[in-house]
């Protein structure tokens, strides 16, 4: 009999910002292929003898080639075991989840995606950072810092009213400031970068697209981190006194 | 004592496509203020005696003015009730959460956000659409189809390896299509449009930019819908027999 494989998003890191749906087939699976981001401790709810199989990390810190992952989804499946391909955030924003959907239908496997939220938008908000705001941002760009910049995103980091979020940019940051400065995007748009996001070490830095180069370097910013460009990134822009004193607003629910 | 407020994403509509996190403030509500999209039926799981307020519909089909849902949520809080504001989606994608945390800081009632999986993501996916796809999609531009559209948007149409998403568009389409084809989008970009995302009558129309309007106006497309434009809306791309056919993939889990 041939299993399943859902693709599954984590969401954000913290178990309970899963949905109700992941939890269900996470209880259920007899194999669970995780990721380095995400989700990490899921495996006290997992049944017992579920295999787990981490493909974020192995010895040597290599992760595991996307072709190996997907035959590692086929073959479980074919074993007729229901697999569960936990991803951090949503698995087709950047989540290479695409990649396993065809995997596993050019096999025959049956396949089904969970969505999962995103920390693209879950990140700037645990820093109170809303994505859009009335009158502040009615746009949103979403990119991948390890792709080359575009002339959307240029157009986007540019627009007063459009929220530029990069995932995984912390490296990219130097040659990304320099092609929006050059591209005749404001020295003084706003910049936030959040490390870390949902989680109890959680660090916000608050800075211009003129100094954030410096300033991340400074303080030491590194990924995982979700880099907001846009008005809405402005400390104390919303809540003047009490977001940027860390207090009155806050995403982690007591 | 000063009850609290807490702004929980919803999700695109199933009970269990909402985090373990807003499960369990759900149930601890003593007031739970609701929307016309996102979960309609988390009613039994209420705690007894809980108070729903819903803001979406009112006898005439008026909604309430954003300035009498914050009053709503303060003089809630201020009679020490735990408080859920229930949004469609996730509160800070075009969820005026915001504008609510706002209200909520400036009366001193503590308030926390619950992010949501946001139906810019979710709805392509129930279709087969992921938003972004390796060598396919780079980045993802959200816009909601009330606002102007911008030189930002205008960009990100005509740029090949973007996504653009368009959340209660089907009114301003034919505005759009029309700006973007004068803009020099390509007219044979591809569209998808997907009516009630994740509901049992959820339906997808694929077609181009050129055709888009016609097709839609003939099928009788109508809100709640999500536009999604860019390659991964091709029918087929992705997965040729099977996508087309709506098999093989599957959002809903069995």
């Amino acid at each position: 009999m041939t299993g399943r494989v859902d693709l599954v998003g984590g969401g954000p890191g913290p178990i309970d910002l899963m949905t109700v749906r992941a939890w269900r087939l996470l209880a259920q699976a007899d194999v669970v292929v995780m990721d380095r981001l995400g989700p990490t401790d899921v495996r006290p709810h997992l049944q017992p003898g579920a295999e787990v199989i981490d493909v974020g990390k192995l010895p040597g810190h290599h992760p595991v080639p996307q072709d190996e992952i997907n035959a590692i989804l086929v073959d479980r499946a074919r074993a007729g075991k229901r697999v569960v391909r936990l991803k951090g955030g949503d698995p087709f924003v950047f989540g290479r989840g695409g990649e396993e959907v065809v995997a596993c239908v050019a096999a025959g496997i049956p396949v089904a995606v969970v969505p999962g939220i995103t920390s693209a938008v879950a990140v700037p908000a645990a820093a109170g950072i809303p994505v859009t705001h009335r009158g502040v941002a009615s746009a949103v760009h979403i990119v991948n810092g390890q792709s080359e910049i575009t002339p959307a995103t240029l157009a986007a980091l540019a627009e007063e009213s459009v929220t530029t979020v990069i995932l995984m940019g912390v490296g990219a940051l130097p040659r990304l400031v320099a092609d929006a400065l050059r591209a005749g995007v404001p020295p003084e748009r706003p910049v936030a970068i959040v490390e870390r996001g949902h989680h109890a070490d959680q660090r916000t830095t608050r800075s211009t697209l003129a100094a954030i180069v410096i300033d991340a370097g400074r303080i030491g910013v590194r990924n995982p981190a979700v880099i907001v460009v846009g008005d809405v990134a402005r400390a104390g822009m919303l809540v003047p006194d009490l977001l940027s004193a860390r207090s009155g607003i806050d995403s982690r629910t007591p």
